[in-house]
């Protein structure tokens, strides 16, 4: 299961809940997705993931269009995070208040058929209730062959992060606060359009390359959090200048703050955090030369961070 | 899909934007449940349903045990309309304000994991969101060998109810009315605690005794005018006095109204509604004798009741 909003007792309370693997499930909740073995050599992975109104995102600055379509993509990115996955079918649930009824969920439904036929994903059903406030949430299907845990990192992996960090904070941001947008759609896409990084999962699934992965949804500190506790080890982080792009290094300097920050404790980046093998090294920079290195798993307990001395919030949503 | 609050133009504007089948479904939005082909012979069944804080309950009359009984159980009656299901696993998300993100929380997942157990369905993942009400959304999946649709009654079909009638709303007034609740557990529990017919489900499914069945969760005459609607006919209803309960015609005669307006336009029963050819009456009489005949299919559109001359309000839920 995954929490938002920092509550990492209830989270571990859930892990502890719930068992891991057993019956139809190889994995249970606490990783991106569930693993169940529906048929000998069959895979089913399923995963859910959950927008509210006044939580991730306000009326003022959404349209049906952005919801519909980041609803799919952050589920599609917990699909990515499990390796090498074919999505295959999607089910989702809306909360809507009466005066969205009409059009605004006809733009709803005619938007999530068309992310739904972009990303190739059947959809399978849904519900829609009556609510004061906005909020939907989705369950989406695939099948894997092999998955990558958040588990399997030991002392001496090196840990990479692959796509945005810190864009989609200052996205939020920059929403938020009324400011122009003009010249500055990067941040907005970064927080309304991640792209999942399916073609990526699948190619370090397919060749083995990642010991452990997640995708990184409430922060890299935190994702490196995850991956340090479910491990056993602990990750010394070192930001090297390169994940920082030129948006994100100029809305830092506008906001006087480190870009360090946003990179760290900015939520909804849904880039993939992995762990690999020094072994590996050379076939991770070969073939997927977006990685970048930010740290190392070594012995010991939590998350390290080399370079920076400033605090780090953690990522709550508003 | 399905919609509550008889929003039926909404409804039917969603069947037609999801095609019913295609890619790897064999049966899509419109139905009880969505089916999937994953594998030669192996059907994956998937569904989605919801439970919103003042729609489908009032905090002053829940409880975190009801709440999570009652989400998994109106899932599995999903399935179970769907015919010869075997429940699988579920994926659950939760939208919490911060005041039930403490014990409130921890008796919810305990309830889960208990009702899951209870159920035999593996608890596959969740999702914890702020939330300034409360709602909860449940995917539930199964396996199943043949499924029975919502469209299959033709005319000269036999229609039938299994299950409580009405006893959900006669429930639901009775915990807001805030009257004494004394020698009237049969009417909370109808509200709380629905039974999933999916032993009596999986029999019309494997002996092949439905032409259409769904369950019943919007009232009688609602379940009716879809299996009408889908499936081309008109449906000419007859309630005998044998499917009221005396808990209901002590409830109805209490607030003076015709129990068959509960009956009929009572939402959340949960049970079974089916359609059969004549030639299996017999069978249908012996295998399942709690099944009662309140009506026929005919030539025609929409739905008729005889015997009733009162007004047949749409449920909605608030």
């Amino acid at each position: 299961m995954k929490k938002a909003g920092g509550e990492d007792a209830l989270l571990e309370r859930i892990e502890r809940a719930f068992p891991g693997a057993g019956g139809p499930l190889l994995l249970g909740p606490g990783d991106d997705a569930a693993v169940l073995k529906v048929r000998p050599g069959y895979r089913l992975v399923a995963t859910v993931d959950e927008m509210c109104e006044g939580a991730h995102f306000l009326d003022s600055f959404s349209k049906p269009e952005l919801i519909a379509g980041k609803l799919l993509r952050i589920n599609l990115s917990d699909l990515a995070a499990m390796g090498d996955v074919r999505p295959l079918a999607l089910l989702t649930a809306a909360g809507l208040p009466r005066a969205a009824s009409g059009s605004w969920a006809r733009r709803f439904i005619t938007a999530l058929r068309a992310e739904a036929r972009r990303w190739r994903v059947a959809v399978a059903g849904g519900n829609i209730a009556r609510s004061d406030k906005k909020h939907f949430s989705m369950t989406v299907l695939g099948e894997c062959r092999g998955f990558v845990t958040r588990y399997g990192a030991r002392p001496g992996d090196l840990v990479y992060s692959l796509g945005p960090l810190g864009l989609a904070r200052a996205g939020l941001e920059l929403l938020m606060s009324g400011s122009a947008r003009r010249g500055r759609a990067a941040l907005i896409d970064a927080f309304w359009r991640p792209r999942p990084m399916l073609a990526e999962g699948a190619l370090i699934g397919r060749r083995g390359l990642a010991s452990a992965m997640l995708d990184n949804s409430d922060g890299l500190y935190r994702s490196l959090g995850i991956i340090a506790r479910l491990s056993g080890c602990r990750v010394k982080a070192r930001l090297p200048e390169a994940v920082c792009s030129p948006e994100l290094r100029r809305w830092a300097a506008l906001r006087k703050k480190d870009w360090r920050m946003y990179a760290l404790a900015g939520g909804e980046d849904y880039g993939l955090v992995f762990t690999c093998r020094p072994s590996k090294e050379a076939l991770v920079r070969r073939l997927l030369p977006g990685a970048l290195r930010v740290g190392e798993a070594v012995k010991g307990r939590g998350v390290g961070v080399e370079d920076y001395g400033g605090e780090i919030p953690v990522f709550e949503h508003f």
